[in-house]
């Protein structure tokens, strides 16, 4: 049977340029910036996100965990969406290992105001912990990979900057994001002090993600990836994939995966009962409430999975379909017929 | 110039019986468990809670992390109202010296919904922290000293024993909330597993909280009280206090405060551009929200200042205040009378 | 039957001077500063200590633990002798609250020479926590209330100066090396950017300790008091005991329990199988090694105990005996008489 | 000019039969467990480590860091050698992530005796922590990759039994002691509870450590590694080669090393003002003393650096070199001609 993976896009797997490259990759340890290809990396990753300086890290989760790190004192607390990935899906370690508070402002469009940020900033009182950095999300993954607007992310970093906060990007999905908004990433970046980058998901690249900053920055993160486990040894083959997966070719290979996307959502949002917010639809998320169907969404996701297609459930009744470069159109042919069939 | 202390009731002071039983008091090292006196309170305590043990801390805030400390495991997440005191006022200590992650849910009852904390509760996931802890607050401090319906207590509370979760209630004024339901206050503590009172608020005694809990949770209890600083010499003084302080008679002195709330409330309300919810004025504490009228919050306490009736900003335009066994009928009247000058 | 308590000098009971004094204090809300007795103490320990504020904490763990806090940051080491107080007896609060590693350094003198400190301190390098702190104890609890000599304290001080790195003297017993040394405590505080004095052991306040420092040291450590727990509200009582524990006639009287430590020592070391090293009888500690005896340490303090004199076991076969106000001259010769009845 | 490189055994490079499987792997999400390989890897590693389960971690330290984080709770004490690579060379992770204090015990066996672990066991009492892991360290980094007696581990393992405090192993080159003592490396394992082995020193693998132990405690380290950021997406070519590494005769190539390490020690020992302890080398480390030669220790390393020998100073006068795979005899020649030479 053939799979049609709709879950997520973290089970890309590394390009044929990607694996030949690799292959033929020079190594050396990294501990010690001898891996020539991964300071390759580290250099023109920060030179396409607009940073000074950037290192590689084993996953997006140490990525923004070591941002959190360098940026804050234990005891200090961070404001950022209610739903931020930081919050509710990285296992807690901003509290455990950094000793933060996180102050969580819901808001849809996936990043607070500036009035509601400015209202949550703590007073200097020793009965509150210090507000030392905002976090911001871009794609904002609960909220089905939208983008925040702009200008509210262009406001938000202006207002922290008159404040002395620093801010930081998880942008795990930001190059999704860039391509949907047909920008520079670094059209992006220049709103934050800092952003990590995932190479590992919609890129293909087969492990790690970067954090970029100014040098200062950086030299203070080198040692929480190190305390934390993430100096690894010879990266050389995991570091030619990231070169790779950062060429403008490959980056706007994304762009596929967002019309799949949109596809897809057009292609089953007329079905009986079930429910799309296209204004969702911005890259290459799809949320599917299904509310109006009778099945439910565990049945419906394992009725799916018997006939190959592979898709999450994000809540009871709501289905998450991501696209990825393991999709193509046909697949997606495939998938909205079988979800035509099952429901 | 006579002054009407409004802002908090953390100001009262020890009454004669106290200072004369307190200059009597045996005393004895309390770190080795042989100060007399604060053996008997612990034990008077623990009984008057409905617990199998307590122990006297310096402060609120100590019982409250000593509380999470004992229930949780560092990485842990809690549960609580958004505006909780522990969340808000505590300087982040459960975060930093616990690690812990809190999960606000806003609900101005001043205890969420169970279905709210159900869907709060973190499913078996590696990207998850555990939910180990549940925290209530009676009275609640920023919704202005209300008491959330007993009914939505108790069913929290069998909600969470059947998700065996344990309870934690942050009581500072759960005396407040007893004697203005006619009610003992055991029949509050019965729905949780662990409580934090404190002695030196509207109850008179000048220092002190006791956190109440099983045999078990106390013995664990006391080694995080002593860690953190709490382990104190010959507090008899303190604990001869704390001892009158739980008198019958002693707690029932709290119903003036709440006649004198009540009192004040009435007397303001009809001032123009003032607005007062009745349904908030529940125990001893009066939100105003003065934004019908053109004075400044910090205008307004100020004058009120000049004249001696001292009251606290809680937002720009909403004063808080308190009342305490330091304030009679003739101060409140005293305080009506300024307020509506000022105005 | 008389009890003679040399088991520690904690078990000293207030004055009657500070009794009279404390039932007619002032008292105020210390969290707010109010407490016009706290605000005098605070003032006139940091001149007595030769530091520019102070903060009066209920007591020596946390005065420690609040040190180390505003000292370091999470994740760095601090240098302290092998056996100091902070790193055996504090719970493990400067690892679980500060995060921070412990180099102990073993120096039988009570201090660390400088050459082993300097080859302790941590190069500049990602494998390595920062040294940012080096701990003294004056005088060193576990040597047997030993002061370490002066002129390795001002070397290793003048060395940390030169290494840009502060040193915090736990000084729960300053005041006995003082007294000892025929010094003023700023004779020694000059040795030190930030100490702690205990006003409840031999100087016989009920409660609380000071930590002084610098103002700015001083102002953040306030946070850390309020999130330990440490805020208290009316401590005008232990304030006035605290003022009249500082009077220098208050002081001068740890000279007798120095002089009667020597006298206990004499009185028993002449006895069959007991081993006293009287370089170590510095100030009111004694330690009295009984492997040259039959009797086990257990049985030996069980015997004494049964006749009124208590005394503590430290290791096995080794006595603590600590003198105190609460002991005299006459309870001393009854210890001694005791000692060689049970032998 | 050909490079000898005698610094670490990090170095070492993947074999021609590691690549060539490595870019054959097929690959999956290990995040969610779906990378076919990672999953091998940890079945097999768990088999040759004598364990139930195991995990693939980026590093050793996260390796280390995770067993210490199951192991304990915050606050917790840990046992170990003085000079354990987890308490000098981790980046104090152990403190800050973990809360932990660390009780180290010197001894040039490289383990402690049992009888000064048994005295390094806290009391339960609330002035203490509680020891709750002890951990071994085979080869032992600081003391030249020596190996601890066997009968000391042996007894070590067999006491903490007794004592219900469980033990982890740094065996980040415990293959390396295996081969020099002929044994399996299940023979050394048995006295752990947990053992961490890293797969890209001496055996070449290009990235990764394994942590091993009971189905329960690896379920629970999977959520840490999560938090700490080890979950890596593709982990397949990584995997490839650890399965590679793990075969007997890769193993068996340490030994090699261990030869080489000896020649390279035999021939420069009569060089003269040259010191080197013959029972020092066991495996693959060799401690060079030049104290007795006028040459400092950076002028050395650097002279040798010219001509292409690259060692590590690990004090000021003492050498580290470390032999593998990437130095075969006629290198070590060279190395032992350029250093008769710069002497």
């Amino acid at each position: 049977m053939n799979i049609v993976d709709l879950r997520r896009d973290t089970i890309t797997l590394p390009t044929p340029a990607m694996v030949d490259a690799a292959f033929k990759a020079t190594l050396g340890d990294s501990v010690y910036g001898e891996d020539p290809n991964q300071v390759h990396l580290e250099k023109i990753a920060a030179e396409i996100l607009g940073k000074e300086a950037s290192i590689f890290v084993p996953s997006g989760t140490m990525g923004n965990l070591v941002a959190l790190l360098t940026h804050t004192n234990q005891g200090d607390e961070l404001i950022c969406e209610e739903n931020a990935h930081i919050r509710l899906s990285e296992t807690g370690g901003g509290a455990m290992v950094g000793g933060l508070m996180f102050r969580g402002i819901e808001d849809h469009s996936g990043v607070p105001d500036v009035s509601a940020v400015e209202s949550a900033i703590r007073a200097d009182d020793i009965h509150y912990p210090r507000t030392s950095l905002i976090c911001t999300e871009i794609t904002h993954y609960r909220y089905g990979g939208i983008i925040p607007p702009l200008e509210k992310i262009e406001a938000l970093y202006s207002f922290a900057q008159k404040k002395g906060i620093p801010v930081h990007c998880d942008g795990a999905r930001l190059f999704n994001a860039a391509v949907a908004l047909n920008k520079e990433v670094g059209d992006l970046t220049c709103y934050a002090d800092s952003v990590m980058v995932s190479l590992s998901k919609g890129l293909g690249a087969p492990i790690g993600s970067i954090l970029a900053g100014s040098c200062g920055f950086i030299e203070r993160a080198k040692r929480y990836r190190k305390m934390l486990g993430g100096g690894m040894r010879q990266t050389g083959w995991l570091a030619v994939c990231g070169i790779i997966s950062l060429q403008k070719e490959n980056i706007q290979l994304l762009r596929e995966d967002h019309q799949n996307a949109n596809y897809l959502a057009q292609g089953i949002s007329h079905l009986p009962g079930i429910k799309i917010d296209f204004n969702q639809i911005q890259t290459n998320f799809i949320l599917v409430d299904i509310s109006g169907t009778k099945i439910s969404g565990k049945l419906f996701i394992e009725k799916l999975k018997e006939k190959g297609v592979l898709v999450t459930l994000a809540k009871p009744k709501l289905i998450r379909m991501v696209t990825s470069r393991v999709v193509n159109k046909q697949n997606i042919d495939y998938a909205i017929e079988t979800i035509g069939k099952v429901l």
